[in-house]
């Protein structure tokens, strides 16, 4: 995937955490002088609850792949911040975010993986909003969902 | 001051926030696409509290303008993530940060002007995140300084 859509997908993510009233950043190119310090691609705040993001792009259901080292990085700015670290992946076509915490990714020895299973069953982006913003709690935004889709 | 040696500035800002234990990002170079939304330069990260700033650099003491709109998009953004904004000041060849708030900016009309005064009074980036970090407050920083100088 080129760089230039990678950032047009990033910068979709900034929009949508900026129209829910986030304060919301992209990464910038991560250039050769800049390896000591790995940004996440898109930090999130609201009232200073942190989300760090490493943003994935995928045109169908299959597994998503995620260097170890980048799951490290996330990890260590998520600590720092005081937030929570995800793996944000945008369905193409439907334009959907689903949020992974890394916490629940698969360790393949040489990666983290993430299943089309844990895919479909990740957070909407509307429900980590609310979550972040204490609306509601993530199991219960998880059990209207699923409620919705019986119907 | 050509873009690049901006971007080397906000590097060095970064770096030094991270070397204090903070999560911080720098801005990416400002697109015409990204319109919308106006980043700070620099955002810095420690425990859920967030530094927004806008990243000046001076050779020599003198006055330093800052653009309205700019001003008000760093409001926006600090308000958003609960956290403060400030107008970060490099002095060339000293190498040393100062901060001065938002808050503190003498409105001219057209802009927001930084004193050379001001600047003498600043905050340090050592006081800000000791102030950030909770070790010491901002006013028993400043008394210190006050007297080490007059020593």
């Amino acid at each position: 995937m080129p760089h230039r859509r990678g950032f047009a997908h990033e910068r979709d993510l900034v929009r949508r955490f900026w129209s829910y009233g986030f304060a919301a950043v992209r990464a910038p190119a991560s250039g050769s002088k800049v390896k000591r310090v790995v940004y996440p691609d898109v930090v999130a705040v609201y009232k200073g609850r942190v989300i760090a993001a490493e943003v994935k792009t995928i045109r169908k259901p299959r597994c998503v792949y995620i260097d170890k080292n980048r799951v490290e990085k996330l990890r260590e700015f998520a600590t720092r911040a005081g937030g929570s670290a995800y793996i944000a992946v945008k369905v193409v076509g439907t334009g959907e975010w689903v949020f992974v915490p890394i916490e629940n990714l698969v360790d393949t020895g040489k990666s983290f993986k993430i299943t089309p299973e844990m895919l479909a069953q990740g957070i909407k982006l509307e429900a980590l909003v609310s979550t972040i913003k204490g609306v509601r709690k993530l199991t219960e935004f998880a059990r209207k969902d699923d409620s919705h889709e019986a119907t």
